[in-house]
């Protein structure tokens, strides 16, 4: 662990842990290769009558920019932070928390994630992991409270602990599946005391890597068992925060259960679920399940289950999830303007579940990969806000599907017309021709308020 | 379409269609380059109490067999047969339809499948379109008649006539939908005459080829709004077979609405019309979905949805939809494995929706596709059906889940625990360590029965 | 062929096939829903010194504006022009090619491409498809002549007949090869005449479906005979224009044997054919080959090879070539700044392998593709021309590398250091740590230029 | 690393690693649920006149079977061994080896393979981590004359270590370069020293993550520069084991420069390296760059470029590496008739770069995985012998080709033609129509062999 040099381990209280970094400025002017400069996002900057802050509700997670050290299947790790020694123990888990908080507060976000595991150490046992995370979570509500930021959402880490190598709730042993209700108990718990907005659960392992020695139906009975005690509990207890359900197709499993939304508003429904949970879409999962980035963010917005986002992107060349800053303007925009027409993503975000790349070794580098995707979204923002207050598109979109909203249409969309009135018109009529989607004409006119 | 100089054309009542190829015998011990005869699948043979031909239920298409010429996108069709002039008329409908009951019957098959347009061409009006339809089921209904054939099951074509280029129900234009409606009337009445076991929905166009200029949320109310006649309708009409969707994620729209087993299910939810749709299941289109070759049929099983089955193959290297042959024996026994354990697929079957290829131009190209795939599944009921009957590998799935039987496991798995019992159970007793899940042990095991 | 109601069928040498659309005029301020226009392509324009027009050499094909009609595997053509009757006459193979030169001079284009079999209809012997070739080719220079405009390339179309079924110089009948020999005679004399400045080769059916009926090595041996024959030929006539390899890694074979840029550069090499081909790379062949976008440019680029660019796009969710207009201006940039840095694509250029949408059958789409497309490489240019300028990119990447150039680096880079410099040189000095890469900087300042 | 229980930790020279389980037994009448017997490997049976041992020459690798501890970048390791305390200490390094060669007994294999890092731990110099090898390397070479277990091949771990996060000869840090030259240098030695058949050569981070900092060119040549100082060493030496290049698409990396078999011909041709190196394939990064499984053997072996394969599988609907065993048994047919075709694959071998799964954590999986595996191959092995014994489907491949013998045929394959010679054939007998390539004939074939 003594890659790069730092020599320097930096702790106490009043450590400068960012030293050479201020806090990071709306510069649109800077010097091109200045980037630890806003251009674009401009936190208090109103937009269709909401500042930007409001509308993007920005969100740093702990995990990949205060845990990750750059390990891969193929490498050990090769990020080493001068707080960090590396250890498991409570006193560096303090040093990462101050850390961080000043990393949010220099960056200007007003939101944090974690998982459980992320911030606290286990112990040997259960009770002294948890009285672990009691500790860290009255230094992060100190913490939050001095730097005036909030936890946008927690989880429970239910996959990278041994125990859970066959799923949480659908490991083949009963007993793990115990071990995670208590864990997720533990977690609500400090989620209701910090107040979070959102209470995430991603089912790494929740799946089957082969079908020859796995019951299918008999795992899915029991990952909506454990939903229904989340549920209990949370009334029980009285978390007001919003449960979501984070979609993924694989990795680490061959075959995830929550495959994408699609797949997890069938399982919500096949179960009897679909009022206490939304969804946190991750459009990186997207790609990774076939469809286009944007897919799964209109598929869960349209049938009002968009819950929150992990703004991150992978590349449609790989088949794994490289969590990347999302750094493309065009998918910004086409995110932003259906956070827009849906009113907002309030109380979900936008988390940068995203990591600098494991060769990306300097501290300026966290900052730059969040800067810039913080950016990138206040570009795709502004120009959707565009396109929307112009309506042009929406405007030639409705104009496609008049024809639904008059007589037979209309009858049809209603769910008053029959097969025989259709037979009908068309003997009247004859054959219809439909009109060109001048699908290039639309693509243009996005390309025009880039 | 002088291809082949195969000059002869060939028509008139009486006529042989395949003269050189006799009835396909079971002949166990032919030599190995004789691929016209059955080495595996012998009809009546039985196997865990019913004939093959009971548990195989297999079929053919007529769509590929009888109306595909080996057209791509990159070249005109290599394929003419001595009986189709390539021309619309009335009469090579006739020629086609007997040259098909010839095939079934020497091949040994008692179904087929036929989309609408398949089997009767279009003509200028609708009426004289369905006129044309009326005709060709006359003729069908004797041929049914006279070789034992039956029909598995009719659907509409609702995708290659070009008023469908945006879709049929989903069409941005409203009459198109009408005219779909009028087309699934007419396909309804005749599936019902020819006594059809099922009816099956595809929808090669509904979907979406771009997000910018489709109203994804109207084009599914309109989808459902379109099922919620064709219920009415069979009602109405007394129709009794099942009706299916065929899930496919992609091609030819860059996305499908019905992209995958979970995904129909889910829109069957969505819009409460679950208890009138079952699945077709083609695995090509599972492994074009990203999964893996029985996932869909797992996971359509186990909710009581598998319907029927497209018994094909595709290449995983590819793309796109290959509808090649099923040729792989331990595919074919994981298939039917989940066959015999839900019972048997009636009043579903295999229906080989698979095409000789391109440069398999030989008449008797066709017969042996089918004939090596039909072997290739009688193969795999044979290994599947000695699995059951073992138990080996079910006793020892069942081990894996011992745990679910007893105390909280039994208590979670009925719906009866809490978060505070998962917590209590761990702090007693400590953390868990799940047990192995040999997953080799299990492949090999399914090896060893291959 | 009735489809959208476009009665009147125009002929005549005077006739204006595009009636309502002036030639398309640089108007940066035009409306944002006005996409007729060019808002940043002005070919005069002078850009690192050269005018846009000669560093972006735009050229349309002719085989997918001119004859395509939106068939795809699932469904008949949907675009019908008013001056194509869909026959095969010459006729109105010359009405096509008039239209087309309308449309190109319209567009402001200066270059086209095509297909031997696009432009003239095939006879009943090979004497008589040449002859009408002839006669089309005599009616090309006069239009060329005309308007100005010349041919980027040509190619012959070894893939669309039947008899092209198993591939063209890798058939395994050596009478297809041998027509295939007689068709790029005749074409490569047609560029001559044209004064084609390239001759395109894709081998669209030069690979495998299947390897148990293929003898690889065979057909590979015959594809560089045949290529031996055609440099022989070239050098005999005299034709000047640069021989062109296209690369793509299947569709419509499951493997083509030109997988990518890498595997032609290694079959030039394994048959010594390097001096006489460079490459023509597609960036949908090169993403469906699993690479990103521009990694075929950089790889033919660095090697000397990169001949010509196709410029079109898919869709990364998609498995098979969808040949869309490229709208993606990051990518462009990208693709713009190899291009400047290898000083220039002639005598290549974009040529716009791609097509409207099945769907997109307006007669202004065809004109709206196209404006879209050169608009976004022509922001591609400004972008990349500026980022060339500013050196800024540059100097970074160098800086990366610096140590290649002092000391061991240099002599390892020059090749006169031995694996015994390394190790002395580890002894004296200790492990290394690299820097970071900061991909994330570079990425920012990437967006900072957009 | 205390998951499992596995308390009772293992040391001591004459310690009995695998204390229940006896060397493999061929007994092909077994229950079909044990597998801990081979059922059809029986290493000196004869198959076409040479053992199975000697056809198969299969090799255990060291790196997963005894290192790998089932890390996933989700999870921490699972798998705990009892001879192994998780340390980087020398006599633990000492235990590993001594339980990994009684299992190479107690397997039966005849060969293994190894990483320079794998086997003995780095020190806190080049010097001190040479010692290390020195002294495991010593223990090696009793082991494996103990054992009677040869070395297939060594290979340097240029990967994993955080100096190699860039890439090790392609690395921007020349110094990095001269590291892994250091490195290579005394790989070799102990290669050397060990009599090993081969050494292999995978550049896991050769290549790129992004494109916006790389220059390409100079990596490549830079790659070429240090393969040209690694020949230079083997020569003065006098290693006599053949160098392999392995290919690999991407992962870690983004793109690796070695894609695929083409591409490292491409590379080897482009800086004149051809004769030093053959070619390792592993089928699972095969499938990974978009091929079908035995895309890349082949296309090695028609080259003379096939010196030894990394027998393992990965699932075609995941895009990573995951080193499954590999248990087709059509597949591995497919490459044993290659291999036979090829006249065999000394010096190389079959080599399973496979590891058990993460949840695999019994010790009697390392066994059952390479066990089924062998077997696997071993059915492979006869089934091919037999296709090649019979011939049948030989005749039927070169009957397809039978044109290119005779006439104009054999005048083009010998290079001997000319486009006017084509072209004059053509006018004389007209236009060819090629013959039904019968995939599906040819495929059942293959099946009526399993």
């Amino acid at each position: 662990m003594s890659f790069n040099n730092k020599k320097t381990k930096l702790s106490g209280q009043n450590t400068e842990y960012f030293p050479g970094i201020s806090k990071i400025e709306y510069r649109p002017d800077a010097p091109l290769d200045d980037t630890l400069v806003f251009r674009h996002y401009d936190a208090q900057q109103l937009v269709l009558g909401k500042t930007m802050q409001d509308w993007l509700r920005f969100s740093v997670c702990y995990w990949h920019s205060f845990r990750g050290v750059g390990l891969d299947p193929f490498g050990s790790g090769t990020i080493v932070r001068p707080w960090d020694d590396g250890s498991d123990s409570l006193e560096t888990a303090k040093q990462r928390l101050r850390a961080a908080f000043e990393f949010f507060s220099k960056l200007g976000v007003k939101y944090w994630t974690f998982h459980d595991r992320d911030i606290a150490p286990e112990g040997n046992t259960l009770a002294s992991t948890n009285a672990n995370l009691d500790i860290i979570a009255d230094l992060a509500q100190e913490l939050m409270q001095k730097h005036q930021v909030k936890l946008l959402w927690a989880t429970s880490n239910l996959f990278a602990n041994p125990r859970y190598m066959l799923g949480a709730s659908t490991s083949s042993d009963a007993k793990v599946a115990a071990y995670a209700g208590s864990q997720v108990k533990k977690c609500m718990e400090i989620a209701k005391k910090l107040g979070a907005e959102n209470m995430v659960f991603w089912g790494g392992r929740e799946g089957y890597n082969s079908l020859v020695n796995t019951d299918v139906k008999q795992e899915l009975d029991h990952m909506a068992a454990f939903f229904r005690m989340v549920v209990v509990y949370k009334q029980k207890i009285g978390f007001e925060g919003q449960l979501l359900i984070e979609p993924k197709p694989k990795e680490p499993t061959r075959h995830q259960y929550d495959y994408d939304a699609q797949t997890v508003m069938s399982f919500l429904s096949q179960y009897e679920l679909g009022q206490h949970f939304k969804l946190n879409i991750e459009p990186n999962h997207t790609t990774l399940a076939g469809h286009c980035y944007e897919h799964d963010v209109v598929m869960a917005s349209i049938f009002g289950k968009l819950g929150s986002i992990d703004a991150n992107t992978g590349s449609p060349d790989l088949g794994w999830d490289t969590d990347q800053f999302p750094m493309d303007i065009k998918s910004a925009a086409s995110i932003m303007k259906i956070i827009i027409e849906q009113g907002g993503l309030a109380p979900g975000g936008l988390n940068f579940d995203a990591k600098v790349r494991r060769d990306s070794t300097d501290l300026r580098d966290l900052f730059i990969g969040h800067v810039a995707a913080m950016d990138t979204f206040a570009r795709g923002l502004k120009i959707a806000a565009k396109m929307v207050e112009d309506g042009l598109l929406k405007q030639a979109v409705e104009a496609r599907y008049s024809s639904w909203a008059v007589g037979l249409g209309a009858k049809m969309a209603a769910g008053e017309a029959t097969l025989e009135d259709c037979e009908k018109l068309i003997h009247e009529e004859g054959h219809p021709t439909p009109e060109s989607a001048n699908q290039e004409h639309f693509e243009a006119i996005v390309n025009n308020y880039m």
